[in-house]
């Protein structure tokens, strides 16, 4: 989100004349390369700059628009320009502006003439949407990784913890008694969606731009089915000048991307509530918990509180580049340009917050005991009661709530629980009712007895456990 | 987005202590009425209630947990109220806060004692889970079959256009000829991208949370697949935690609905520029635009400025319904009764857009000889040119680049364009140019040059047009 | 956010395409006329469009540019208009499209020609700007002081529980102890905010747009001054173009409202905790919960819930205004037509989050028991007892605070607090604590001793009551 | 939005696999410091975190809190760390995390015993609260000062063109003719409204947060007034609950900025169109423009194109928080800690693209002949001749407008303008029309007769740039 390498850019007691002028001291041609040169940030695209170029020219060679020897010459060149990247040795120039025009001057250093060839049935318009779209497809790929490893750290804790008592809420309130891996299936499912998207999305962008030139298609024989399929692509795009304007995988990306942000979110505020004082249903480890010099019991769930502010990076990044994208006439346009950083910044967030999330989620650790004791409180199995009064004495469900409410409200008005009254009180509200009652009042009976499909029993627990665990191997 | 129905509440002149506390005259329940009840507009879900609830009552009947009589009695009551909810004289009860309680109500009176017993086995909150997946679900159809609508609208303007000639903007200014055809398919790749994700959208939704009941699934003996394949579902959800707390599928929907309205706003952009006195490209028809009164050759066009508006709107509900989600603790919260009328809002709007955008595009008209003079100015063809220097005559891009950049200079020195210098003003800036350069400088000769796989020359276009024809059919 | 009258548009069975079809079943009129009307929604805007023809025609007759009686007809007409308005039975007729439209059309009726002097140096561009303003001048009216009702009631709360003491979070994990007085000033100060930012919103819209005519000003001589005052705004706006251009009050207005709602939630949210049985801070009034049939314990924060969730529908109405927007080329444009429904629908939900939060903070009880016992758990003076040794034993701060870490360990292997160890214990780890020390390690003296300013000493807490309560007197 | 310096991360061919695990490879803790740190951005606070010690010092020493001789060792020793900061030759050391760690730590080094003391009576939520409030508030500065000389700009542009012709637009249409000095003074407004937005916003954050330590206050004998004073706040903060948990400053520095980057927006949209082939309405200087090296003529508008696209980047920056903050519980949450990146990067576009709009602006050349062409252009005077019918013949408005109709209809039909009809011909429609009528119909002295205040009337213009001069002066 910012240049950390920037100097700070106002000292508290400067003036504001001073601080403003002082920004942009070249005038007018520094505002200019500081609002136009890409060098800052699409440097991170230079493997991509340079696969598409190695494949290009192998291309033009193979179709007899380039020499075999020229070609050979800018293939081999590139691999040294992206060594040199790599190795942290590679002599940017601002004043170059972009990665491509970087990679060309330096290619053109090492190897020299034949490099003015690299570009020809090409334009810097169909490179970036390669480039970008390489990164972007990486990403999906590197998203679909993340996810199966976080779902394998909540299947882990489903596995341990398929018959352990907890809680289940709605609004916040005790509702009925559920299992601890049935609540971490649930977001099992959830990320599940999200590399479902991932994978779709993937396989959508999935067509090469390389060959729309500058917006037209070019007059060279070129070979885009080729070039597609050195690249791993599964066919090249049908619409030159679409190919040069569209992002939409970008779009489609950081949208799958905030969906994703949106459960970890969902996931961050239960550890941030579960570790307070007064719910303490989980320990966290210290890996993930910053701690107090003062008051050493202080755990701050640290790393929760950032996956659960994370959705707001990620979401704003797409609102900003659907509001960047929105109205603008074909084709490119350098609105387009920012893209990236966007992108850039949005992917970095979720595939952090994805790692963060596994270690927190390996690493935590169930309170048992607490977790069933608050299960077990609040009248939580008065729903088992009133499915037991339909089911066994054949009463509309309707009627079973009504019975079932003057039981709850004898037992509150004695101060105690439901599975404390006795049959002869239970009898005193509805004759019918036979002891056997009490085998659906018990925290454990109640989840063993969600039998349905997706249901909260240890059984179908494990039977999803299972069926996840074979879907991952 | 507002309530049509609603008294005006502020009169401009009454003072505002007067206004605020006339806003809610009932004092706190009447506020709490306001804010809590749904019956305003989930009404929208009542067929999709309705089709839950009888696929619901057959299943408890095909299981023994009803009888078959009063499943009948529940299954014919229910199409009852159905016929008075379509012939508008269903009796909505605000008290009765929601469509269901409104409709199991009505159910009560019209068959008795039966009604009570379907609520058995579910909750309020999966059927309103399954009630407004349905929902979404039409309106996934909705998009894909508006969708192939528009794109048949763009496809007839290509296919008539194949070879008409305009200018193909860069940065709104003039780079090189394209087709009027491959302009207009351009969108059809957009679109068709839309309807692919509608589509993956639609599959990925495609689980039936009935079942899930309140949130821990139940111990009666529901059989999930039977409700599943009544409602037209590949599966049940598996888990029960997650269907009463999942909206992923509203947030797709809208997600891939703000990324077709953003398409809309870019071709919408150009309707609003091509319509201009100083482009004059297109003239629309009278039905999509709106005169004055004293001005007849003011066609104002409002519907395509509207339908660049609509990303906002979509944009927004989509924004919306993220922040609402973001953190919130399983499994359901009375949050989420706030992503209705968002995801109604965006699905009206969408559709409502691709009718009104399939009916402009159909009526719109190219005013062919204003896009030829365009084409042809701004030494469009400057490209054309270079390319056929390296072509021709085996220079380096680079250097081909250098000369033409005389050979215009000279042109536009001259008050010419590049068609109009001689061959021997040509020669005296590079001897080897030979009298068959002509050939490439004019407008219809350069689109008829970019023959590569997707380019603009009118066979590439028929080619895609054809193609396209066939996947529609 | 939708239209309740519509009817319900896609039968869960039907055919994607029939419903379609079904939807414009009038073909591109009724599309063209759904997309392009406003008098569903732009009726809300009818007093203030009387009020300023009114002005008007007033200002046309001092100017001598109308007749007085004319201008008395029109000034009379328009009120009977105003009545049918009111009274319901006014005949909206949507091919007249507007408000503005169908109430001049109306005024034509009933008073004849005259009425079609009423547009004499205005235009519908004009018109529209002044009505939308005057509308959101209304709604900072109407959340100023819902603002300050809201203000009160956190006040009475602070009031009545300035010396409670209660755990104050971060990270929510226990702290230091704070007053409950000091945690409602607290909203106090964020809705003060609220308040001042909609007051200068207010006073910065005030400029009366009336006069600018189509877009360039007029040839009559009018006095912009006069219908200015007339209409309660400070003077005209000074440059016509823009007059009709600028959406910047709703921006603003929306921009003030996402804040407001984003404090509405964070109360909310503590609400929602605060309510949960692991917690019991708080107990709700029947009137903010909704029950359960068979959980006669369960008290659903349904309220707190929905005002959790405004934020979501403010920001999307927020996010929609500024990307319709962005882009738009000078002066009006039809995309603008959709500012309104965003905004009614953002001010509805203010108003009532407003109202609602009002009442429920009226009717809240704070349960002072458990608060004080979670107050003094988790060792949450350690930072009093670090303060006292930099205080009366002249530790640097850095020092004081290992000296209270080693008590801290001391206590917590004891399973004991801070206030448990004996003053032998204390003195073990440092000879020069005195029995003094204790005065501090209670919670009630704790909190006594934030005594700076805006600290949580109930002193403090008292002293910004009392200052809150003269100013809002 | 990104880390410059940040390694390319994943290479196109590499295994998703090892991209991901490579990413972290110290394992969690890794992970954890790169979530958690915030040193990689928040040294840009390291000028307003040693201010604000600064003042703290001298304020512990004036109370007695501290020594003289202490103090006067902290207050030089921070000026030294300033100075190697502002040197550039700082040890940033990452596992301080913060840029406050790092500064104590470094002072320490320097000073030795007397830094421990610094921290008395402050903790970093209020300092962390202070220097971001400082930060934001140095913005607004820069802001006003920035938007001042935009205003110049347009100003200078509005006094050289106060009587040039141009066409006013509606909808993109011709609607009436405009003076160039009226369009621009129309932004004169906006960004006048801006800047009185940045001022509000600096006035209603001018509260100083020191005092309110870890979140309570303190016991120690503080003088917040002191401190308020030394760093030119207005007065102290009121609660120190709210003082820790406030980003509200922030929040409306954001909204303030989106605003601003609409208007942005607009004025670039413009100057894309204006730029087209079509309209040539204007030469945008070289500076600001990019070429091609084989097209000329070519001047492609990327800085305008790149300033209409900052709205997505500030306004996704503006969601981004409001996301983050929404639902968060009292009072400091580490979600807090992503608004800085956020709000530093969008007040770095905003600065960047108010000095590049000065630029451009400054620099950018009407072309009057193509303005005043296209002003003549389309009827445009047809208002300007209703009304005289209305003036001159006192007839209704309404009917003036069939009069007006039928003449441009005619004209129309003859292929010429309005004021090429003779007068017979107008008198054949209305036989009231006299030959003064032709007074009107001319572009000149249509926009002399707009003198309404704040019409185009060059007149109007002039006497508005005088007044806005003489507020700028």
């Amino acid at each position: 989100m910012t240049q950390s390498s920037k100097p700070a850019n106002s000292p508290a007691n400067a003036p504001a004349n001073a601080m403003w002028g002082g920004r942009f001291e070249g005038g007018n041609d520094a505002i200019m390369q500081a609002i136009n040169a890409s060098i800052g940030f699409d440097r991170r695209l230079a493997a991509q700059d340079i696969a598409g170029s190695r494949a290009h020219a192998a291309m033009l060679a193979a179709q007899g628009i380039v020499t075999s020897s020229d070609a050979e010459a800018i293939r081999e060149g590139l691999l040294t320009v992206l060594s040199e990247i790599e190795g942290g040795n590679f002599p940017y120039r601002v004043e170059l502006e972009d990665i491509h025009m970087n990679v060309e001057a330096r290619l053109k250093e090492i190897i020299g003439e034949p490099a003015g060839r690299l570009h020809t049935g090409r334009s810097r318009n169909d490179q970036v949407a390669l480039d970008f779209r390489l990164w972007v497809r990486d990403q999906c790929d590197a998203a679909i990784t993340g996810l199966e490893a976080l779902m394998k750290a909540f299947l882990a804790q489903a596995e341990a913890g398929a018959d352990w008592v907890m809680p289940g809420f709605t609004h916040l309130q005790t509702a009925q008694p559920v299992t601890w891996g049935h609540h971490m299936l649930a977001y099992v499912e959830m990320f599940a969606r999200d590399r479902s998207r991932f994978i779709d999305a993937r396989a959508r962008m999935n067509e090469c731009p390389l060959g729309a030139a500058a917006l037209a298609g070019t007059s060279f024989p070129i070979d885009r089915d080729a070039t597609a399929a050195a690249l791993g692509f599964d066919r090249p795009t049908a619409n030159s000048l679409d190919s040069v304007s569209d992002r939409d995988f970008a779009l489609e990306f950081l949208s799958a991307s905030s969906i994703c942000a949106m459960h970890l979110s969902r996931f961050a505020e239960e550890l941030v509530i579960w570790s307070s004082s007064q719910f303490r249903f989980v320990k966290l480890s210290d890996k993930w918990t910053t701690g107090s010099s003062i008051m050493p019991q202080k755990k701050n769930p640290d790393a929760a509180e950032l996956l659960r502010s994370k959705l707001g990076r990620i979401l704003g990044a797409t609102v900003a580049l659907f509001t960047i994208m929105k109205g603008l006439a074909l084709t490119y346009s350098k609105d387009m340009q920012e893209d990236k950083e966007q992108t850039f910044d949005a992917a970095d967030s979720l595939m952090l917050g994805l790692a963060a999330m596994t270690g927190m989620v390996s690493d935590m650790e169930a309170l048992r005991d607490n977790l069933k004791t608050a299960a077990a409180s609040g009248f939580s199995t008065a729903t088992d009661l009133a499915d037991w009064l339909v089911r066994e004495l054949g009463m509309p469900f309707r009627d079973a709530h009504h019975v079932t409410g003057s039981l709850v409200a004898m037992a509150e008005k004695a101060g105690i629980d439901l599975p404390d009254l006795t049959l002869e009180q239970m009898q005193s509200v509805h004759e019918g009712i036979r002891k056997d009652v009490f085998d659906v009042l018990g925290v454990d009976n109640s989840v063993r007895s969600r039998m349905s499909y997706g249901g909260t029993a240890p059984e179908q627990v494990r039977a999803q456990v299972a069926r996840w665990q074979e879907q991952l191997a």
